[in-house]
């Protein structure tokens, strides 16, 4: 299989464009409606099928729909004249909790074109299975995703698992990553430095990734500076929410339109698991949320954590109320919801911002005022 | 004073060249020898006069005698032919402790080209009377630097401070900062468009600062980044560790050049204060330092903070061994720290860092390898 590998989003995925945007799979938002839509603009949309993957099935069937009904050549959705054609969005995994025996059939059938594996229970190696089973088990062309949010990680996934692409993630990214964590102003070029140097010592066939640079983008300035600092293209989610496509709560929204200064008004925790029953992400991460009662009132011991979590049910009643400063209804959000001022369709969101990274190599030395 | 104010750096500074690279006011670390060295490589280099100011007459007297012997153009420094000469470097004063009655004489004295002002006890109004003080009493052009970790005191220092240099630090950054804080990635865009828009609601003669992004940036990689979400310079800390002229234990300096993954083997915590003693800090800030026992030790409660005191004060006596993941002493470093691999002359440092920035920009799109 190794070798059939190709290296080039250009060829593995036809319909995409440059430099590639991608949405990332935001567990109860990232629909078939909103990564068609992102896919539909020459992007990766991908849909999420979290940990339980109970809703996974009926995305696909809702995006081979979608898909249908859009503008896709049939020529970039098919390898071969008599293959069945690929779906261009992909789909993303929480693996601690995803099952590969509910997974694989699922994307035998409907043949998403690529995965995006995040968060195994112990370590990289518990993604091996998952990279065998479906390099060996479904030989259309997927591509494979690894999200990583340190160095340690990007190199041990590279080197073991062989992804086609490589996300790193910083700090500034909404929803869950490293408790400790660099942002990619950092991380991305001493990864790329250490691929690099390792080269030279892995066997031949073995192709570098394609990098994508994740956390704090969101808009054309952050994709410029993350292609400057190496990367290939750009995974955003926190700025997804503000599309219409997105599955996304009115009052949710309306904060990711409110909120500024995302440095100060949000803030990394468990907390946002907790409220909501749920414990099982492995020790290291945590999400990153718009600071709300449900985190203020846990810092300040004015609340236990079940009375927190009761709080937190009692909220939901409230509907669109729940959300702001003084609700307790999670709003992950990243540091860059200050950037994002206008709900937009999320096609739109992808054409511009990469015009926009586009525009800002053409007169760079002139845009710094220098 | 006023419009005698100018806007860039290359009237104001004469010596130097573009884009500005300046070396962060590292108390205990950034001395004349540092400064001098980085002015002289045509940026700007800052003495840290720190909170207590103790030690700032001896370096501002040995940086006039550093610069005396330097290359710098007599022209350059001097605003006309009678005039005393300016000192090419700044000094940096930490305002929750300086003291405005003892900071003055010594510039007065001396002539810094610059003061850089940073976390003010309550907040910016408190660095009022130095802004008026410096502006009315030493009308020789001092500029006014004021470093900022949010987009709401940069809105409001740049409103009510009209400083010439806003320095936009984000959360990579090594030292102190703010605990809850974004990095360049998003803030610089926030902060830009936040001034940009309120610029028509100010009077006119009020100009937009010129910026300056710190925290992360060790590289041309990351200065290069900094210029494309809009920053007009950049400050480093960090990557001044590894030159011959930071005053620093050579046991620092190893653990600068060994430490890898800096998003992990750092994080912010108000530890390394309470180890030495520093209690003063105003309640916003932490300081990002390498991972070590006197940080282990207390997170997993195996000491108090009283003993985790002593403990520190002991390992002072191990000299250089007192460094590294199983030493005690503090060890400020930004995430950047792992793309710092050889200590360089710190004149070497700005040349280099300027080119590879500038080089980014003559092949942007390739680098990208899409």
């Amino acid at each position: 299989m190794m070798n059939m590998r190709l290296s080039s989003p250009a060829n593995d995925y036809p319909w995409v464009a440059r430099p590639l945007i991608a949405s990332a799979p935001m567990l109860n938002i990232a629909t078939a409606k909103l990564a068609v839509a992102v896919s539909s603009a020459r992007g990766i949309g991908f849909i999420a099928g979290g940990y339980d993957l109970s809703g996974l099935e009926a995305q696909l069937i809702e995006a081979k729909h979608l898909t249908n009904g859009a503008n896709f050549q049939d020529s970039h959705l098919r390898q071969g004249p008599r293959e069945t054609p690929v779906l261009p969005v992909g789909v993303g995994f929480l693996n601690w909790g995803a099952s590969l025996e509910i997974a694989l059939p699922l994307i035998q059938k409907y043949r998403p074109c690529a995965i995006w594996l995040f968060a195994p229970k112990t370590g990289v190696s518990d993604l091996l299975p998952w990279v065998q089973a479906v390099r060996s088990e479904l030989p259309y062309g997927i591509k494979i995703w690894v999200q990583v949010c340190c160095l340690q990680d990007a190199v041990e996934s590279t080197e073991r698992l062989q992804p086609d692409v490589l996300v790193v993630q910083g700090c500034d990214a909404g929803g869950h990553g490293f408790a400790r964590s660099a942002s990619i102003v950092t991380l991305l070029p001493e990864v790329l430095d250490q691929l690099k140097s390792r080269e030279s010592s892995l066997p031949q066939d073995i192709r570098k990734p394609f990098v994508v640079a994740a956390g704090g983008i969101s808009d054309g300035r952050g994709l410029a500076a993350a292609m400057i600092l190496g990367a290939d293209g750009c995974a955003m989610g926190t700025r997804f929410l503000a599309s219409p496509e997105a599955q996304i709560a009115r009052g949710y929204q309306n904060e990711i339109l409110r909120a500024s200064d995302g440095g100060v008004s949000t803030v990394r925790s468990t907390v946002y698991d907790k409220v909501r029953g749920i414990y099982d992400w492995p020790a290291k991460y945590d999400g990153r949320g718009l600071i709300n009662r449900s985190y203020e009132d846990i810092v300040n011991h004015e609340v236990t954590e079940a009375q927190n979590r009761r709080l937190y049910e009692a909220e939901k009643l409230k509907g669109d109320n729940g959300w702001g400063p003084n609700g307790r209804m999670t709003t992950y959000a990243g540091t860059g919801v200050g950037l994002i001022r206008a709900v937009m369709p999320a096609a739109q969101i992808v054409t511009a911002i990469r015009q926009e990274a586009m525009e800002r190599f053409q007169r760079p030395i002139q845009s710094a005022r220098l």
